[in-house]
């Protein structure tokens, strides 16, 4: 059974749980906001869902909901945000705004996010910065969850690539999120929640054999797309997001979905491209003809497209939550 | 038939026929240090399979064998290269070493380079860039040959995806090199040059039909990994290489393999991070955990690993090309 509820009272309701479970009032707001605009996106495993855990994990401390992010900029083209042990939203919109400071001077910047949390949806922070013109490419780790080529035991996180590229006006930027497994973690979770199983060819379970239970799915390793391809990506991506900002590696990482344990202390980063730095006025042009090329076959449409049409709709019309889910919310809120 | 050369030979052999085809010295220097590095790594479908064509395209003026590059450091982190029709190789070396100049200031820098050619083994760019200490991606998109997800008509290049890391003292740089189609056109080339067939999941023939015919291939489209994941992801390489230098888009491009038409026009885009504005010296600590745990597991290797033991058994013992296009190379360049 599911409830309807307005999108920004939704983004309210995660805040007033989330403060009343000991978050900061700015922190809950931005965190609020980013699951409310999650679940408009129709990317309900990255929304209000995940509420309950992140109160949780507030009151447990594994989340510090009063950290403040500490932004350096630490060489003229970089920002290296310590996030503190607290949500990810907070410190990378912080660092995320720190670079787009600068960025028309430099042409290009990067913003690296250790000591860091669940991202969340990927793809909304590259579009944070494509709303400021600048093409955007995000990498974040998370807790192992895919093998390298050949073996069985999760050693990188699901590690999703997030694209972002400002598009002509009257156009929401183009934005590509996905993860590097087949299916997004958060999809078996839910499956999960539900009761229900998943299709073969999401996962292995830990001996390496292919299962449709979700529980047994959790427990082992998700596919990556392309086989030996995926895999390599989701290496690059560790090494981008958890390296590069010397954070915990996806096999290192605490669960996502427990209050127990020290926190998860993964990395996120943030490449921002200035298109006045490269082409110039031919970006936008060289953009639109690309995308046109792509929409003008049939059957074909733009990645995002559909989250976008379904963000247009819950804006209007709300979104549905299911109702045990909106109770408990209700209940943390209150 | 095939017969044993070695690799600086044929890099020199390759050298003086492209400088034959009317190449200056430098330009048929690099180009032919580039041919002979791919195949001393195994990358015969970059390897002196290109060199012919590469030739017949300097002597049409399809390339322009004596183009100097020219590099403007367009913004502080920032580098823009014309080509200017010439060789992908010159242009890209001398943008990635005007990035190299100032990124350790910077932390960050990206290099654009617009009005290209084929750039070859993506992977050598950035593994130049990781040599000196800096984690680089790498971009380049390509003649059209993956069609947007739900199409069957080409729109983007198989665009590889480039990555390399630095690696503590004694190590190579960890370097991914890998295409968006399900493998490289290039393998398709190769079987059409051997007449042999291809297998099923390659590619689809123009009426989008699955085939196992290089020749039907070849005028059809390549699959992508990851159906609508992998489709994506070749969007966002045509956005970051073409889009964002100001190039030919793939479907505009002309092909790399006949010398009449206009130059393709291409482009490659590069991001360089530099490990000390990140994680500092915790960099080299994390990227070697991580590394352990993926060695350690049995079965598992790392990506790259085949083409350094097989560069390493090159270096001392040649490479075996095909002997009539040795003699054909021969020929040119005397």
């Amino acid at each position: 059974m599911s409830a309807s509820i307005a999108v920004a009272e939704l983004a309210g309701l995660c805040a007033a749980a989330l403060a009343r479970a000991g978050t900061s009032p700015e922190n809950a707001r931005i965190v609020g906001d980013a699951l409310a605009a999650a679940e408009a996106d129709g990317l309900a495993s990255h929304g209000a869902s995940r509420l309950p855990f992140y109160a949780a994990q507030v009151r447990s401390g594994k989340v510090d909901g009063h950290a403040v992010p500490e932004v350096v900029r630490s060489a003229a083209a970089s920002v290296r945000v310590d996030a503190r042990d607290g949500f990810a939203y907070p410190a990378i919109r912080a660092g995320l705004d720190a670079a787009l400071a600068f960025v028309a001077d430099t042409g290009t910047a990067a913003v690296a996010v250790g000591n860091s949390h669940h991202a969340g949806a990927t793809g909304h922070h590259v579009e944070h910065a494509a709303r400021h013109g600048v093409v955007a490419l995000g990498f974040s780790n998370s807790p192992a969850g895919i093998a390298p080529f050949g073996g069985h035991v999760g050693v990188f996180g699901t590690n999703p690539i997030a694209f972002a590229c400002p598009r002509a006006a009257d156009h929401l930027p183009l934005v590509i999120d996905l993860s590097l497994s087949a299916v997004a973690r958060g999809k078996v979770m839910q499956a999960k929640q539900r009761g229900e199983p998943i299709p073969e060819g999401w996962a292995i379970d830990a001996g390496g054999r292919p299962t449709t239970d979700p529980e047994a799915a959790l427990g082992g390793t998700m596919l990556p797309i392309g086989g030996a391809k995926g895999a390599a990506l989701a290496l690059m991506v560790e090494l981008l997001s958890a390296a590069l900002t010397g954070s915990h590696l996806a096999f290192e990482a605490s669960s996502f979905f427990t209050a127990e344990g020290p926190p998860p202390r993964i990395g996120q980063s943030f490449v921002l491209l200035h298109p006045d730095a490269f082409a110039g006025p031919a970006f936008a042009e060289r953009v639109e003809t690309l995308i046109g090329a792509v929409v003008a076959q049939p059957g074909c449409r733009l990645p995002g497209a559909r989250r976008a049409e379904l963000r247009a709709r819950a804006l209007k019309e709300g979104v549905l939550v299911p109702a045990a889910l909106l109770a408990e919310i209700r209940a943390l809120a209150s």
